[in-house]
């Protein structure tokens, strides 16, 4: 039994529409439901529409910040952990999650998910990355009873 | 008025004596006592002992992990967060931090503090480091005292 | 005019097959014979097959490893630089460059190409990666072609 | 027999006067006389003042910057590297080294001297560090001999 707790790192743009940023906020919330704590980049975007949905849920966000600065974090981020290495931190963001949840996004995201498939963690594909190696999910129902699933297994572990 | 929860970094060698192991063991229950969450390294020696010492106060600590796998992390550590850039990562156990306390150690430990000084963490001196800029303590019931004052400050910046 | 020397960034798969060690042996060759300094990960696979190219034309290599080790270098690297941060060297690998060439390669290739846009450098597709932003080529002659232009215009900024 | 370049890694302040100045300009004469590649962190002070000397002698300089923007290096830098992240690469600077050379210089300089001792590189002593392990030398005449020691010892490893 594993005693740490559970991390789920969300990834997606730091510019997002409407769409994009409503998902992210249900998928925060079903992180927090579940118990597992949020990991982010802790910028702007689908960062902070996730870090706000897992607060409004009573989650723990955390939020790996390029710079030095705490202030840097938008403001639904528990616990600001400045990695001073600029976007290399998006080795850590995938490295940090037992599970990633890969939201729509750009060439951050992409970077991530290549993280993610380098130190094979298990990707959820939210963003019609549609690439060999991810879990594709179609809804949020979906997306909370594979998260449970892949929770369970990595306690039980 | 902060939102964002207050992060005590400490660092120190990975091989200890008992007598360092148990100031780091008590020196982890001020930090949990205080709320302040506990970032280190994740590893052994001082890391171990005051990890150890945050969980016996009930308090949360992260571990910043040189590798990619969560299992290097000692079994005190809640939040394991594989940095996978190696030592390069003693830059971010210091500028994660809010406050600094610096145990005896060897030379990951005096990097952390360069690291600190670069950053102007405010850093405090249980291990005899004698540098300019940093924080002397001679008790435990005086680092008590100055964290909770340093984090009054820090809260209410 | 600049006085800095200009870097090309060759990246590909660690793993290929003798058609693409081909392909890299010649890139490394173009790149070599147009005055230019390659720059690679460093180890096996494509990197190892660009420098060899490179080499065989007189050129200077230098390889950005993951580890510590000067000899996890491939045998036709000039200049080990070991990062000491693992695979974040991607990030470095991308931004050390004046212009990108990728190689058929898999996820650490594809992680260097969204650090390439991410940091806006030239990428030349030479690895039918199709994606929006990159530079198609279709044979070794336009490579060396668009090569040449694109050092030309650096050199004269 | 090491193919290999031999590579060696000045450290010293951004911040400067007069006499450390030119006993950077005369430590990089010496560095490219040897035959040696001069690495540093590629930016002002004592990196710019090594780099000088290092070009007046006709050698070939690497400058390992912070950020992500060749125009960040001084003029002298040959080979500007941008390592995207921060001050963590300081270990690569040190790690890059098969010899260190230790100016005088503050926080940045004692953090990459930490990381030439975690990683095992000699380290010579220009600055005044009185640490144990490094090797202390009194003259510019011992500074050649004692490098060419270490770089007849290297290539015939």
């Amino acid at each position: 039994m594993r005693t740490q707790k559970i991390t789920v790192s969300v990834i997606g743009g730091s510019k997002i529409d409407q769409e994009v940023e409503q998902l992210a906020l249900e998928v925060g919330q079903i992180v927090a439901k579940l118990g597992a704590i949020l990991v982010c980049g802790g910028l702007g975007g689908a960062m902070q529409a996730v870090s706000k949905g897992a607060k409004k849920a009573g989650g723990l966000t955390i939020g790996l910040l390029p710079g030095n600065d705490k202030k840097d974090a938008n403001q639904y981020i528990d616990i600001a952990l400045p990695t001073t290495i600029g976007f290399a931190r998006n080795a850590m963001v995938a490295a940090s999650a037992d599970i990633i949840v890969a939201l729509p996004g750009s060439h951050g995201t992409s970077c991530e998910i290549s993280y993610g498939m380098v130190y094979k963690r298990p990707i959820i594909d939210l963003g019609n990355w549609d690439m060999d190696g991810m879990i594709k999910i179609n809804s949020l129902e979906d997306l909370e009873k594979k998260l449970k699933l892949l929770i369970d297994e990595i306690v039980q572990s």
